[in-house]
């Protein structure tokens, strides 16, 4: 006999097993509704590109965590390590196929061969979301309207978004005369929620001068309400300007649609990132905000700029599914995970498989997800495999007569059962559990 | 300014526009819908993993064809080329938390570089479905029964799926005292649709003597019905065995489901692949037949010999997810491709975005999917936007007065107008229209 191979996956990778994947196929499937009720089309990309194209400007981070290799035709390739620089090579290389606005979703793997540790890994899904090719109040709130759909839809609880304007931070800086390390402020800031006010303010003493830096920590506190902290920082950023005045339009949306209470003005809001030039924001659940943001994004001025000269802009968000999996977990509010089967008949005779198949699939065509056990075995073994498998309702098959199937019903759970009952009769028994599934 | 960045795909990868992205999530939800009333549970594997898992016995084709390379940290990776090695390996690595049976589906993408040619490409979706862990006759029709609903609910018109059992044929050859080369023979008989009797009959000859050729050309040809194809193949290879017992079995219980008219007894399938020791079936479309089998599969005895002492036999298909897409393209059966937004609420005046998100919200919360033209923008570019997404309405807004909203209606393909509309009266339009999307 030829030696075992050892079955292991790579450091940093995971196998999925239906307990992960069911829950999160849901999430995938409550996310897609949500966006085609708002007219977000799905989009998909290679998983593997041109180092060249993944690699744009270059320079940062991911770069040197990108799975790199040549190809079996000596080209120089890797596995996207985002969805938002295939994103931006999409619009660039089909633009003539594509209706602007363009409204993509995108749900996929994305690699990155950083350092594993507890949470992250080196394939993990992104899903996001953009509306590509209008600059407007109406296009922002969209995006942060669909993510108080989406994750209502989701069930993680209450939550809320902070958003804010990258212009009117800039416009703050200018103010302030910082005219260098802007992407370090930005960083630094955006530590706020994980390292706290004084950490900040070391850091920003290194960048910065300590009256600056008191100024910095001062615009990113939000006030007492949204009015007041919107005054607060257009006063920092030298009075009116088109940021305030979209801030003051979102505000107001967010009002007009009842949904106030969904959003937070909270100036300390910056992503961080260069690639941001407008709204910024990002989601944290009330029960769970240690996790961090499950849901963030905001608008750039030119998202394909590196294969084309068309201006681009854009508003878009990403969402983690991830994160938001495991708050589900956390929080008790994953739904059918163990399985999705509800009656499992039994199969007490191999002779008898076509009647038991056909009365699973008069259950089946009413709605219920209905297994017929694949081979004869013990009793005891196929309730073992109802126990492992969550499934609530075991049905011993007595037989089809003048047009009417006739069974005896088990509650695999309670030990409750029922005798000869013909299908009208369960169901009632079925709906009700179903509740609990 | 900096040079641009040519945006190409590599060779053989694919971008997938909504145009194709929409009905092929369509076709993966249905499948999903239809695994799921059926017991099976979805999982994922590592899109990459050590080269040695993947590469198995090695050996063949496949193998030349793997994306392999040293990751950074020197190991030996490479994309896995199909789902099932893959799952051969998720089985023998996660054994102690399965549920054995296990009955698992797996929608994914995999990586040939192979050369591209039409309608071959180096990254396509598998969508893989088994039963693991038992050997019944009840697990081989389970498998055919729901290829049966799975054809049914794709909607790709009639189909007929050619089974048959390698048992049967294994039996014959050894009878006809052919040892060698067998796999070589199955592979011959298995081209059969693509090539014809004659081409046949001039490989076998190559393969056995011309006698033995003309006795394998016999054997393959089915009879007039299913009793007489096996009386014919049974007498063959040498009297009834387990093998014919086997498809006996399957060919009552197709009676017995009243689904025998998607069934055919087909002793030239043979799957060509060293793999199959059981049943073995093709899936051919009867108005498209010329694209070949859209799902196939069989049975095996062990399923991770490779990984693990454990011998798990089961029984699976693969469903040509890019062939069945072609096919519903071809026959004009894809439903919605062009878009699937229903509503468009045109933009006159960007300081209404409150109330057209209002009556959208209220569109969306009755099941329309509706959007916003997300800025302002003149009547005849909204217009264009609706014809090129393929949205049927478009709703010019009145406003919002005593708790009802005032809209214009007009059917952006036939142009006809309705004038200052409510919601409830707009809703039996939209409905109506819905039906052709």
């Amino acid at each position: 006999m030829a030696e075992l191979i050892d079955p292991q996956v790579l450091k940093g990778f995971l196998d999925s097993l239906p307990e992960k994947e069911i829950p999160k196929k849901r999430m995938m499937r409550i996310l897609e509704g949500v966006f085609e009720t708002y007219g977000f089309v799905p989009i998909d990309t290679p998983a593997l590109e041109y180092t060249e194209v993944l690699l744009g400007k270059g320079g940062g981070e991911t770069d040197k965590q990108m799975f790199r290799f040549q190809d079996n035709g000596g080209r120089d390739v890797a596995l996207r390590f985002d969805l938002t620089v295939p994103f931006a090579r999409f619009m660039a290389s089909n633009r003539p196929e594509l209706t602007i606005p363009f409204k993509r979703y995108h749900m996929a793997k994305v690699w990155r061969g950083e350092k594993p540790q507890k949470g992250r890994f080196r394939e993990f899904f992104q899903c996001d979301f953009d509306i590509v090719g209008v600059d407007s109040p109406s296009a922002d709130f969209e995006i942060l309207l669909v993510m108080v759909r989406a994750m209502q839809a989701l069930g993680a609880g209450p939550f809320l978004i902070h958003f804010s304007h990258r212009g009117v931070f800039n416009r703050f800086l200018a103010r302030e005369g910082v005219q260098v390390r802007t992407v370090e402020i930005l960083r630094s800031v955006d530590k706020l929620g994980k390292i706290g006010r004084e950490e900040v303010r070391k850091e920003l003493e290194t960048l910065v001068a300590p009256e600056t830096a008191a100024k910095v920590l001062d615009f990113i506190h939000p006030e007492a309400n949204f009015a007041q902290t919107l005054a607060k920082i257009e006063r920092l950023a030298g009075g009116p300007g088109e940021d305030t005045e979209r801030l003051s339009i979102l505000g107001r949306l967010s009002v007009d649609l009842g949904l106030s209470g969904y959003f937070r003005l909270d100036p300390a809001i910056t992503r961080g990132l260069d690639y941001y030039t407008g709204l910024v924001y990002e989601t944290f659940l009330t029960e769970l905000p240690q996790i961090g943001s499950v849901c963030s994004g905001g608008r750039y001025n030119n998202l394909a700029g590196l294969y084309s000269k068309e201006e681009l802009p854009g508003v878009g968000a990403s969402v983690g599914l991830d994160r938001l999996l495991t708050a589900l977990e956390e929080l008790g509010k994953n739904r059918g995970v163990k399985g999705r089967t509800q009656i499992l008949i039994l199969n007490l005779d191999e002779a008898q498989v076509g009647g038991y198949q056909a009365l699973a699939e008069e259950l089946r065509s009413r709605g219920l997800r209905t297994e017929v056990y694949p081979e004869q075995k013990k009793v005891a073994s196929q309730f073992k495999y109802a126990e492992a498998k969550g499934i609530p309702f075991a049905v011993f098959f007595n037989g089809h007569e003048e047009g009417e199937f006739s069974f005896n019903l088990k509650n695999v759970t309670t030990g409750e059962q029922f005798k000869e009952l013909a299908v009208d009769e369960a169901m009632a028994f079925f709906k009700g559990a179903d509740d609990e599934l």
